[in-house]
């Protein structure tokens, strides 16, 4: 055997039945935000850095005297920012033992009397009392990766005051056609993969007499997964984008509800750009605003997008959805279709995708939608 | 947030309280083994399959009319192979949604009436007799990773016949010291990593008004974990051994209690080889010997070594524990030390190291032991 104890997440293993189990889910997700070095990745994201900052100091007022909670705290900076822009009390709740390092750096940075760690999930503590303001930093890849929103949500409804406020306020994912050569590059890995197993299943035949053919099929589907199915982490510059990125859903973090988040179908309706472009593939992002709340905005609204960019870019990037083959275009064809983003069944803070669309050009009869399925990894 | 579900590992979370949790012991560690490119990659590993392949079939006379159970099935391919070899019945037991693809590949080479795959754990399966043989694939790096040998031993006591055997029937550790320059580049990797977090720390301290230096001694900790503290796999050249490898451990498979095996304790006396050589570290492998049981030894002793080699080389390669800073020694010097390998906290089937060496050196008075920690991950 020759386990890798640190590789290949949840995938293909049956999940203990009923929930998620509070095991598993540590192994598989909390694990990376005990690290250190993983708190710097983030830490060093300069544009989700400016974002947070500016939202808390240049929205002072609203932390000025106020109770803040910190969902997910980290290392502690947004509960830090909070207190020395002025709040009264910030608890800031972290599930890993990330909180001891928080714990220091608040110490460290003379908020000890403001900032109170609390080491949980923020399902399983107390506060003391009602807040006015949630601050956190919940967003995964393509927004709902991680299914982070619905500790937030939790905590709204449960420790939120009926006057309180987001941080952020709304949320907004995007989808968009795009060009890239990456399918390219992913068919000749997969291409590749294949060869070798023919190559295998050959060699285990003629030297170990084991018949290996009955698995071709589940390894090509495991292949296809890997290689072609799975949504791809990429910094896109923005003339990849080729039609008006389409906006696939929007909550309002004070109402968004659980459903909501764990299930997001919407249609769109993209003219593409001119001249006759290939479509290789549909990129995802997200952004978020901070507006403060109807009855108290923000003196000054700030977003965080990770849209491509040239000079913004973020540790987000954005996740492709490779179409395999690429479609063809004319000027003047228009993409339509439906996103249908749900949650893997063996672990919820991954998702399925399901993308089915069809090109409306003039003079042609409805082309039926091509379906194609991608995981989020 | 961005955490990946499918990196970190278990370290530096705070394990539930207890026993070690089933979720997250199918998260970390039996996810790997439901991927069939996983198990390629073990059944390309030719001095594996030759040695399973001959022990079956070289002593096929212990097949011959016996029942088999093969304990961490995978593919199946240990049990077609003694089901081949005239076994009767093969009870192949696998935990993993691999179980279906064993039960297609045992099907396939027409083997269901004398293969039956059971989907589950050893510790949970029950079976309707007791077995003459129990075979399994069951080493991890430095042959302890993965703690798998716990399974084979429950199974044992649990159902092996009196008369039974075991296929692998004994089990060996060894240690070496050995030269390498993986050490000054793991040195130079941490410094980088270092002068990297001072440059972090600083415009943090900058450009957001947070002072990160109190985790500057957790920080480092970390990293010298990560970069120097932790074992790294690789495939050695024989001639980067510089002594005889000592014996740390020996098991008799059909003897071996759950106590010998969790911890390894063993001291280590080893002259070095001559010229003015230095030992940049500390070198670990395994092998297994297959030699049937003392009342009916095998036809063919088959030996399956992962030692250092040119020709055959093997995926499990060797677990290198790299000295800071390495030692110089002399001609006439012998190295003296204990090993003790314990499990890790926070994940049983990964490992703590300790090394205490020192050299002796005719002439000099006893020197005393240098400690050294390390982290088989």
């Amino acid at each position: 055997m020759n386990g890798h104890a640190n590789g290949g997440g949840a995938a293909g293993v049956r999940a203990p039945p009923g929930k998620a189990d509070k095991g598993a889910d540590f192994a598989n997700y909390f694990c990376t935000y005990a690290f250190l070095y993983h708190q710097k990745e983030m830490l060093s994201d300069r544009v989700r850095m400016d974002a947070y900052y500016d939202s808390i100091f240049k929205n002072a007022r609203h932390f000025k005297g106020k109770t803040v909670l910190d969902v997910g705290t980290g290392s502690g900076i947004l509960a830090i920012w909070s207190a020395q822009a002025g709040a009264r009390k910030v608890y800031a709740v972290e599930a890993t033992d990330m909180a001891a390092h928080a714990r220091s750096l608040v110490a460290g940075n003379n908020m000890e009397g403001v900032v109170e760690v609390i080491e949980g999930s923020i399902e399983d503590i107390t506060l003391p009392e009602q807040v006015d303001i949630i601050i956190s930093e919940w967003m995964g890849y393509f927004l709902v990766r991680e299914s982070m929103f619905d500790s937030v949500i939790y905590a709204r409804d449960r420790w939120l005051k009926p006057t309180g406020m987001m941080y952020p306020s709304h949320a907004r994912m995007f989808l968009a056609p795009m060009q890239t050569s990456l399918g390219e590059r992913k068919i000749q890995e997969y291409q590749h993969a294949m060869s070798d197993w023919d190559r295998f299943t050959q060699d285990t035949h003629d030297q170990y007499g084991v018949d290996m053919s009955v698995l071709n099929n589940p390894y090509r589907e495991e292949q296809r997964k890997y290689f072609l199915q799975t949504s791809v982490w990429n910094s896109l510059h923005p003339n990849q984008i080729i039609g008006q990125p389409a906006l696939v859903k929007e909550f309002d973090c004070l109402k968004a509800t659980l459903e909501e988040v764990s299930i997001v179908r919407s249609q769109f309706r993209i003219p593409i750009d001119s001249g006759n472009l290939k479509i290789a593939g549909f990129a995802g992002w997200f952004d978020v605003h901070f507006r403060g709340c109807p009855s108290d905005p923000a003196d000054n609204e700030v977003e965080l997008t990770t849209a491509p960019s040239v000079d913004d870019t973020t540790h987000w990037g954005q996740q492709v959805f490779l179409l395999h083959p690429p479609v063809s275009t004319r000027t003047g064809d228009v993409l339509v279709g439906e996103l249908d983003i749900t949650r893997s069944v063996q672990n919820h803070r991954l998702m399925d995708v399901k993308v089915a669309h069809s090109l409306e050009r003039q003079g042609s009869p409805a082309a039926t939608p091509t379906i194609s399925t991608f995981f989020i990894e």
